[in-house]
Order: C-alpha cells, then sequence, then structure tokens
C-alpha cells in the first residue's frame, strides 16, 4: 500500500516509533493544534474560537467519540496518531502518554487549530530569517495583558509568539503571513513588547529565548497556546492536548489554506 | 444624544417607522443575516458555520437569552431592531412580523452573519456592475448541486448568488472579494452554470432573474440563504430571521472586515 510522508508520520507515532516533535517533519503538510474535550463543553469552546479567531483558528472538528478527522486525515485516528499528548483532569497535568485510548470516552470531541507552522513555510520560502529555527530553538511565546472575549468558562490572556525582523522584512512578513488567516495569520503586534505588556523578550513564559539584532525589531503573532491557556483558566474534569511541539500533520499542505 | 446613521436605522426599526428592505441604508455599515435559534442547537448550528464558512461566516453568537449584540452593535436590541422577522415553528413559517419580544425566550442565540452587500460595496467602489442594483432588483439566488458538510440536523445544498461579469471584471471581482472572508469572499464558481447544477439562469430558486450581456459570464458567490436552508431542514421547534432584504444594521464598517 503506497503511502503520503504525512501518512508515514502518523504511522510511525501509531507504531510508537517517534514520540517528539513534528517541526521539519513531512515538509509542506500543515500541522495542527489538538484540543480534545468532552461534548458538555464544545459549544462554549467553540464559540471561544470563533471569538478569538487569530489565536483559535478551527481547521476541523470531530464527531463525538469517533476520533477520526475525517476533513484533514481521512483514515487517521487522533488517539494514536500523534508523538504524544498531555491529559488534564481538573486543570490539572496527570500524564503525557504517546496514545490516549485508556482515557478515550463516547462524549469526546477533538478540535484540531492552525500552526505557526504554516506561515512560518511561507516567511523562509520568501527568504525572512525565522531565528528559533535558525538558533534551533522552540519559538518564544508570552502571555501578554489583551485578555481574550470570553465564551462560557474558557478566558484568559492572547498567548503571543515573536520573532525578530527588520522593519522592512517586518512589512514583508505582514503581506505574507497575511494569506494564512486560518494559521494565525498577520501579526498582531510589532515593535515596543509593552504595548502588549510584555516586560523582559529575555524571559518568555514558554520556549526559548532567541537573538534580537541591531536593526531589528519584535513582531508578535498570536498562538495555539491560547486556547490552552483557557483551557487551563477553564479547568474541565478532562482536556487532552497534544504535547508542546508534537502536533498532528494533516493530509493539506500549505498552500491549500492560503487566502 | 448623537447617534450614528447605523444606530438611527436602528431606532426607527424599534420606534417601527422602517418595515422594509435594507439595502441602501446607513451606508458604508456592514448588514448581517440574523438566525436566532434555541440553545439545544447552538452548537451544532455554530459546527455548521464553521464547516462552510464561505456560505456562513459568523460575525457575532449573543448569549444565551441576550438579545445584545455586544461585539457588533453594543446597545441594540435584535428582538426590535430589525425592520421585519420571520417565526418558523417545526419548519413552518408562522408569522413576519416587526418584533419578536413576544416569541422570546431565556435559551435563545442569535446568529449575526455576514452578507453580500460588503462585497457588493467594495465591487462598486472599484467601477464593477452590480447588474441587479442597476436593474433595482433583488440579486438571483440559485440552489446548487453542491451539499455542505452537515452538522447534526443541519444539512442541504449551498445556495449561490449570481453576478454577470466580463471575463476581465470577473478578474479583477475575484480579487476584490477575496478580501472580505466574513463577507462570503471570493466567488465559489464562474462560467457554465451546470458546473454548480444550475439548469435555468433565468429561473432564480430566490430573488430575480437580472440580464446578462453579450460577454459577460455568470460569476457565482456562496450565500447566507444558505443557512436559513439548512434551518429549514432542521426544523426546529423555533426559529427566527431577518425576513428577506430586512438585515441586521451593524457599527462595523465594510472596510474593518477586509482582510
Amino acid at each position: 500500500m503506497s503511502t503520503t510522508p504525512a501518512a508515514e508520520v502518523r504511522h510511525r507515532c501509531r507504531r510508537g516509533e517517534l514520540a517528539g516533535a513534528t517541526a521539519g517533519l513531512a515538509p509542506g503538510q500543515v500541522q495542527a493544534n489538538l484540543a480534545i474535550l468532552p461534548q458538555s463543553l464544545t459549544y462554549d469552546f467553540l464559540l471561544f474560537c470563533q471569538r478569538n479567531p487569530q489565536a483559535c483558528p478551527v481547521l476541523e472538528v470531530t464527531e463525538a467519540g469517533d476520533p477520526e478527522p475525517r476533513l484533514l486525515a481521512p483514515g487517521a485516528d487522533l488517539r494514536t496518531d500523534l508523538p504524544r499528548y498531555r491529559v488534564f483532569r481538573n486543570g490539572e497535568l496527570v500524564a503525557e502518554p504517546t496514545a490516549i485510548g485508556e482515557h478515550w470516552r463516547d462524549d469526546l470531541v477533538g478540535f484540531l487549530l492552525g500552526c505557526s507552522f504554516t506561515f512560518e513555510a511561507a516567511m523562509i520560502a520568501a527568504g525572512l530569517p525565522v531565528r528559533h529555527v535558525e538558533e534551533r530553538a522552540n519559538v518564544p511565546m508570552y502571555r501578554t495583558n489583551v485578555s481574550c472575549v470570553p465564551a462560557g468558562p474558557f478566558r484568559g490572556p492572547l498567548v503571543v509568539t515573536m520573532r525578530p525582523l527588520t522593519p522592512a522584512q517586518a512589512i514583508r512578513a505582514v503581506r505574507i503571513t497575511s494569506r494564512y488567516p486560518r494559521a494565525h495569520g498577520a501579526p498582531v503586534h510589532l515593535g515596543d513588547p509593552a504595548g502588549l505588556g510584555i516586560g523582559d523578550l529575555s524571559r518568555p513564559d514558554w520556549g526559548d529565548a532567541v537573538t534580537i539584532r541591531e536593526g531589528e525589531i519584535p513582531v508578535f503573532w498570536a498562538c495555539g497556546v491560547t486556547s490552552q491557556a483557557a483551557i487551563a483558566e477553564a479547568r474541565p474534569e478532562l482536556a487532552i492536548t497534544h504535547a508542546p511541539g508534537c502536533m498532528f500533520i494533516t493530509d493539506v499542505r500549505h498552500e491549500e489554506l492560503a487566502s
């Protein structure tokens, strides 16, 4: 049976052969954030995403109890096809397994959200620098003083990623990343970090600090971790997400998401 | 107290002084389709919209029981501020009132969806013809053979609007309307109507036929009536929509929706 690079990565996860980060795997394929919630919370979570679309661009919502993302990757299984998961009970991290079959229930719904890898691929293709990729680090992420529009129990700060660029590069990056509204789209801020209530760029809340060179300004994009912060705030009896960097790889190509 | 043109139209509706179509009123302001549903159906309807975003671009979802669209028009009241409504019980049209206070309940949720007036304003500003406006008719609408992605009981055909353009104008119209993904965005088809299963352009399913001149091709956009067809299919015990052409006028300007 022939297979695609995306399916091959999913099968490696399923066979337990891959338990680490997916950056750089199956180049050209859209990778997605995963959030799994019980049906009782799915309306409020979907509404939270609708109200905060730059941070939480919904690519697919599965049917309750069905682990197959039929639109993005027919035949895939959200219970096994990511390298590693995080399981939260009442807001507390209780496990980081490589499969979640034992936690699966008939009332669970999977949300797949767009991810910055898509617009970073477009930036790199356009010759723009992506500093954390150059420095082989994780993208720096910061909690901001911007509040998301709440929905039911889901609320919290906008979380952003930062990439340093010259002003001319920043202008090109706005144009290029605007084409991917389903992968966070255009930046939300550039220049003075205080504009987002960020005190010290060298101390990100998640990920690694990166070098900002002479003549560069920080450019900030909405980040999918926003949804995880909102889920933590809601403290659901059960929530399952991908482990950091361990994304779901879809059958969709980046260019198919371009507007 | 000073007021805006949008608020003035809403107040005229509220006072019972306006019960007709809103086309051309409060120029520059975004107008929206309205669908009101009981809370038991809102997850499936929101998911239907997420799965069919070109036809059903969600601009705002109100809190259950709260008739105020706090994001699009703070202070407005969805029970009184549209010229005319349609009330459906079990899928049957039972009333076309100018206010819906007597039907209002604590479990009702309002959905406001983007509308083609937004991209038509951009087309007109760019010097492109909008035939039904020239002919003072309603836009022709057609049921297609394209099925929407269903969600729960919501399912049915994609409904489209049609505007005749020359090929060169059609190319410009693609570029211009693409900027408004929250108002149906780019066309879904152009040229041969058979590509959408439309047999006879002179017999639209809703609205009026318009003249197609020598050298013009039909260009088709997704239409908000798609959501009404899906609601009809679901036959909810109660649903309330705007009456055709009697839209909700928001405080948002068209350009604020541009991508």
